[in-house]
């Protein structure tokens, strides 16, 4: 049974092994999912200002720690610098509206979202998208990310974060960040699940003192409507080895998906609109899987990633 | 048929599409060895600090223009900047040692080896090499990359080299490079073969002005003493497909590796001992491979890399 958090270099501080995602929570219901999220045991929201929905986040944060239900100590909050804001003038506006956004006098783990500086938008009056306004244009500005990782850890220095990390890297740009990084990162946020295990990029990245924290954990699943490959794969919900894990222990599908992260040492951020999935999906350290489970689950991984920006018609693969 | 040579972005400059390549040609018969390439007709010579043979490399070319074969502004010469002296101020004594091993007083394309930094070694004094001296640790050093394509420039500037490049670099390293590059890179050297073809990469490097290099076009055969895939992988040279495209075009399987990367405008750095072989590797430029051809070799892509710095036994993944 491992614990149900890790430890963050530099603080210290404690971040939950499972979190409650944000991403595709529709913005009416979103005040209310947070705040039954925290009630049924989340203390980790993830949170990003491209979801468009944190001003709702926020709305349930408050009225959880309202009702009592939580002190503010108590949550771990995260969320992520969008790619037209990497330039160094325009994170700390970035930040400084998050933070108004959620209501919120600081945030635990500031993210940068993708290493893609794209050029400004007006985050106040354009929607946040890949895109420029009303186009299919993608362009690309000269923000060094060396230049955003400063901004970064300023907003540490002024605390008005305590962590920070980034989002979607590999290796090459994380052994770059080293060299020039005054805090290296807290994590790593990734795509991680049976069909893309990415052992050797955790393996080193662990090695370097940050943690991983999984996104997509569930597959296919979140990529329906915007990739044919997405549908075109046995969804892992549903998947014959999964299955067979989830009833040998008793447990969901959706469980065992989670466990096996959590087993691994990578945080989890699972999104449900359901109550009891919510719930369910929280209770992944009072059992473990065994060794043939493990060596089940190893044997799916075929490196196949969804979140693939060339997917989304980008012209760029940011993974290639 | 494509041309025989690509237009580097800055200079202007032609660069062959077909050089010689000179890693692991031994110190003992190196300088004839250039010597004869220049003589049956390379223009470009691929060197690198690392493989411990600019010394010989210069003699070979210092001959063939002694002998009025070619005169110094005929040919293309690259080399590459160890891991190890990637600190800004190593950089500059780095590549006049390679000015005075190869007694050039110019370099056409000087190449960041990997986009990975190494504490310093004496390079008078140790072999170049992964490892501390003696030991088998790899000591990460903090030299930003922007820090060491800053003094690239500053080469070009200073006019003792004309383009400059990278090697083993992917699209996120490029990606940053290009927010801070005043020249941007000429060139990207990758591993290219039909077990890797790195289509999407070479695609956007190439939309951003930078030609791409293959090394080891003819896939395992040069990692077999230090790859255990190497070995178990079916060599391309003597591969089904490759074999009866040959046949048909009664050219060798070299010859059809090579003229693949040429007539996808990806330049090639064969090395070989044997001046027959030597010889052949130089025409791709008179006969080109049909669809049928080109379909059959795309789908040999297993996305296979034998230059894996793990395989090497090192604890970083360079390309995850």
């Amino acid at each position: 049974m491992n614990q149900d958090h890790v430890v963050l270099n530099r603080t210290n501080q404690k971040m939950p092994l499972i979190g409650y995602g944000c991403w595709k929570v529709d913005k009416d219901q979103c005040a209310d999912t947070i705040y039954n999220a925290i009630k049924v045991g989340y203390r980790l929201i993830d949170s990003a200002a491209v979801y468009a929905n944190e001003v709702e986040v926020g709305q349930g944060i408050e009225r959880a720690i309202k009702e009592g239900i939580v002190k503010r100590e108590d949550l771990f909050v995260v969320t992520k610098l969008w790619n037209t804001c990497h330039h160094k003038d325009n994170v700390r506006p970035a930040l400084q509206k998050s933070l108004k956004d959620l209501n919120l006098s600081y945030i635990d783990l500031y993210l940068i979202h993708f290493p893609i500086p794209l050029a400004y938008a007006d985050i106040q009056k354009h929607a946040l998208d890949w895109f420029e306004p009303g186009t299919q244009n993608m362009k690309i500005e000269r923000s060094p990310l060396q230049e955003t990782w400063r901004e970064m850890e300023r907003a540490v220095d002024d605390k008005l974060v305590r962590n920070i990390g980034v989002s979607n890297c590999n290796v090459q740009t994380i052994l770059d960040m080293l060299t020039y990084a005054k805090y290296k990162p807290a994590t790593l946020q990734i795509e991680h699940h049976p069909y893309l295990q990415q052992n050797r990029l955790i393996k080193w990245v662990k090695s370097q003192g940050i943690h991983i924290t999984a996104y997509s954990s569930f597959g296919p699943i979140s990529y329906l409507e915007m990739s044919e490959q997405a549908k075109n794969t046995k969804p892992l919900l549903d998947h014959d080895v999964i299955k067979s894990i989830a009833s040998k222990h008793g447990k969901t599908t959706g469980q065992v998906l989670l466990r096996w992260a959590v087993q691994r040492d990578v945080a989890v951020i699972p999104k449900s609109m359901n109550m009891d999935r919510m719930k369910s999906n929280l209770d992944v350290f009072s059992w473990s899987l065994d060794d043939d489970d493990l060596a089940k689950i190893a044997d799916m991984d075929i490196g196949l990633r969804f979140n693939d920006t060339v997917a989304y018609g980008l012209p760029i693969p940011l993974f290639d």
